[in-house]
């Protein structure tokens, strides 16, 4: 069933081989200054930096830079970036990179004009903003996390051992998303296979709740079954421009507000993977696929119907002579051998997470209701030790 | 392959039984002056008149009405539309409505301040609009067109035999929609079921087209599968809250540019059935069930591994021990199937099309070349003789 909710995402995202030529159109919608956000030097490296910047001088535009986004950032970090828009006035906030760089740039967007810390008022008091924005737009450089077409940010606090998103109103969603998967031919394949697995969960996250069966599950599940297929040609060969295009599109897909509606949407596994995040800076996506096969294995009794559906929808799994509980394991079964053929981490000690540490994680982890069961912090702990 | 695209839709929608009730919200972005746009006296029978005009009232809005408007809105009904909208000086046109006031809407929207006549400009030149546009919102009220977060406006000259549709830029998406299933519960039995075709062809036109099997396919199959279940218990039940919802929803999604990204698209059985339309006034869904499955299976050979895959993933076809050719038939009769039980037309003598009328129809017939054949008009004759 399909009860009340507003959709109403407004970002325009250009997409393909030639998007970036777009930038200059969009940039004319802006005042004349813009702050360029970014993290290391891969995109100086492969040219994109200059590509942006000499368009950004033809559009006449005073520059201001953010660099060192960090792939977990800080509030640390916020709190630097928040004063270089602020000092710089700035009409725009250009984020050029992955989901971390792009995340931070709507941090900065909403903590520029904030007279309060922004920590404490977006992430630990998850408040609305309530002061002047500054419009984002990206340029993405690795696909995952969807962030270029969400309102979604998550902002690390390494000291306090926390690692919290908040997603704010759609005001907050880039205003125009340049998405060309040609410059995720260059990411890391670690980062690749990461950014899969993270998009895979997102589609999971909201498919594994409610018990409706609604059209937002069938579009989950054609999402997932399109990210298995192209993700198994893009680990062959990741310059391949039909798998990588078709994985970019349903990393933005996963995670841009349609396939939550409907659906009260669980978001556990990403409670634990961001607060395993929290204490060991692993990949984002690498922190999800460690946990999941045992957080769904413990889930699953709560929500047999649809793991049968999963297994028979996603994997194929055929259901004939066997019971229910069969079906729901070779899913998961299936998922698990999808994952090792895609090479991501199964297991927390190859993140570094020891076992001194599963007490910060516990800590950490927020224990939300929309799922098939709320956690409890032994089972959350249960959960690092299954998949220890 | 996804290749390059830009995917904006700005449209805000808002959904469920409480619905109507965000209509205030949207009337404040708006100026003093808002021209009602409805059909006959449905919405006045069912109360939706009342609701609309007490809240517009409350908002303190000058309101003035275009009504009549026909299930296939004429370019006389349009040139006496703009009239009303250029006089009053509408800052906004509210359509409240099917698709066909909603498509007429959005004619008026750009016809209003056109000096041109907007017939044979938008639409016998199909012109884009260089003049001052008019916002549109909408209130549905039937399910279907998908017209109510979309840009395309159909409308038809009787006097010349022709219904053409013209799909606009992303300015003349709707601002806003509200979808309230309920709404649909009113409508009568045989237009719930043109609208239940209307949409699934929409995803149709898509979907046999290009030979690329990338993300929108799988997209395509999802909203074909939930449409197909969805309807099954509508026809049976159509106060079925649930059923109904995931019907709009479908139907929404079906039309709203996401499933033609990295697709050519088709648009034939469209063509034939505006061109039906045109001579018949009969109910669009109707056009086009009636000829649907002989178009497909005049133009399987050409794009057969796409109707194997349609039968295999829409329709659960078993392929072991069977040739190509055998599969996607399957498919088609099994979609023949679904058609009898949800009770629409399967023949255009049912709309009143007689032999006489298919001169007319086949000149009436645009010829389009995104599908897998591009048509003759011998083709078409054949078709309509295979559908008589």
């Amino acid at each position: 069933m399909l009860g009340n909710f507003t959709y109403y995402n407004p970002c325009r995202l250009h997409f393909g081989p030639d998007a970036v030529s777009k930038l200059a159109d969009e940039l004319a919608e802006y005042g004349p200054t813009v702050v360029l956000v970014y993290g290391g030097g891969s995109i100086k490296r492969s040219g994109l930096y200059d590509q942006v910047t000499t368009m950004l001088r033809a559009a006449g535009k005073t520059v201001a830079e953010i660099s060192g986004v960090m792939s977990n950032p800080t509030a640390d970090k916020l709190r630097e970036g928040a004063k270089v828009a602020r000092d710089a006035n700035a009409d725009l906030l250009l984020a050029v990179g992955g989901g971390s760089v792009i995340d931070y740039a709507k941090a900065v967007a909403v903590s520029a004009w904030c007279d309060d810390d922004p920590w404490e008022k977006y992430f630990l008091r998850m408040e609305a903003p309530d002061n002047r924005l500054i419009p984002v737009g990206n340029i993405l450089t690795m696909s995952g996390t969807g962030s270029e077409m969400n309102a979604g940010s998550v902002i690390s606090n390494p000291q306090q051992k926390l690692k919290i998103g908040h997603v704010f109103g759609p005001e907050l969603i880039p205003r125009f998303a340049i998405v060309n998967p040609e410059l995720t031919f260059t990411v890391p394949d670690y980062q690749m296979r990461a950014g899969i697995f993270d998009a895979f969960n997102h589609i999971q996250e909201q498919y594994f709740s409610g018990d409706d069966d609604n059209t937002s599950d069938y579009v989950a599940e054609a999402l997932m079954r399109s990210l298995v297929t192209s993700s198994l040609v893009a680990v062959a060969d990741p310059a391949d421009y039909e798998a990588r295009s078709n994985i970019s599109w349903v990393c933005t897909w996963a995670l841009n507000t349609l396939l939550g509606k409907g659906k009260a949407t669980d978001w556990e596994v990403h409670m634990i993977g961001q607060a395993i995040g929290a204490v060991t800076d692993a990949a984002h996506g690498m922190t999800l696929s460690a946990v999941a096969p045992a957080y769904y294995r413990h889930i699953m009794p709560y929500g047999l119907h649809k793991f049968v559906r999963f297994a028979v929808e996603v994997w194929d799994v055929r259901p004939e002579g066997k019971t229910d509980e069969q079906v729901a394991c070779e899913g998961i079964e299936a998922m698990e051998a999808w994952m090792d053929r895609i090479g991501v981490v199964r297991r927390v000690s190859e993140l570094g997470l020891t076992p001194d540490m599963y007490d910060d994680v516990v800590k950490g982890t927020f224990l939300l209701e929309g799922g098939y069961k709320k956690l409890t912090p032994d089972e959350v702990r249960a959960i690092l030790v299954a998949s220890a």
